[in-house]
């Protein structure tokens, strides 16, 4: 890695979190220049512009989430038990995350209406959350531990909007209560899955 | 009304949908004043600031929400029906809201780590809105027609992340297949609560 590699890295690690928790409309140079200590121009020779640089952060900031997400599902054999993992991993596996909270919820909130370039990134990174959990789905049914009735596109939904939204409440209020509520709700519906 | 109050009223009417699409931060002086077709001083002639302006619109688009979220409900006799129709409402009856999505889940990722008076405002509202889907989970528990084992936080805490989660997704995607696996997936769920 050349010294421009590093420092852009550096950049993106200390404008992850601005981006995640104002948004990009709410993210304002000066806050970058002193997140960053460099100034405007610092900042520009490693990017094009503020949109590649909030691209930038998203990515970072979504693929530290998407490996704690996924940490020890491999080690469980059943598909139900893995999909369980996940939600387990969602709520507890928060440590070294960008602050702010789920990249994909706030960016898609953010850019729904706005930025395009944004949007189709966390576009691309649903997709492929709920590529992922289907799959699992999908496994688990032809290894004969799902049921055969089960929808593997609809399972990998309803995981994903009960914990997002459940995440939404819970920064809202303050607690984690929503968040319990989803994942009790959560291992009773996988569990009713369980082909026996 | 004054003609004062009409206008006051005017403004807001036009203002909501600029800041539940781009947010608190995301909109503009000039946004505002080519929607209302008036300049900054014929605005802030009714608003002290653009964070009062901003908590009039959230009141605004969320008073409209709410009012199509809970239609027809009292036509339905039992508890259960009466949470179903509110989650159809919730994916039906979008008629005449405030372009840009829910206003509280818009608000919740836009000001949780942002403007705290509009922050306690999307609180406020979802508390209300937890608290009236409880109650209905209660009334159904004393009348006979929903199991006893029941959770009311847990259940109106479900109901509401799936659909703010699902509407995430939807509104991301571009596409109303979130939606009608939430909608499936909670009408089996309300049903399993039914006692008999």
């Amino acid at each position: 890695m050349t010294k421009g590699d590093l420092t852009r890295q550096r950049i993106v690690a200390e404008a992850a979190p601005i981006f995640n928790k104002r948004g990009f409309e709410g993210t304002s140079m000066s806050e970058l220049m002193s997140a960053t200590g460099l100034q405007k121009g610092g900042i520009y020779r490693h990017f094009k512009n503020k949109e590649e640089l909030a691209v930038a952060s998203f990515e970072h900031a979504w693929n530290l989430a998407a490996r704690q997400r996924w940490l020890e599902i491999d080690k469980k054999v059943s598909s139900v038990d893995q999909l369980k993992q996940f939600v387990a991993n969602f709520m507890e596996k928060r440590a070294g995350l960008v602050a702010g909270g789920c990249p994909v919820l706030n960016t898609a909130v953010d850019a729904d209406d706005g930025n395009p370039a944004l949007r189709e990134r966390a576009r691309s990174a649903l997709t492929l959350w709920i590529r992922r959990l289907s799959r699992t789905v999908r496994a688990g049914i032809t290894k004969g531990e799902i049921r055969q009735d089960a929808d593997p596109q609809q399972t990998a939904a309803v995981i994903i909007s009960v914990l997002e939204g459940a995440l939404m409440m819970s920064r809202l209020q303050g607690s984690e209560k929503p968040l319990e509520h989803a994942r009790a709700h959560l291992n009773k519906f996988l569990e009713s899955l369980r082909a026996y």
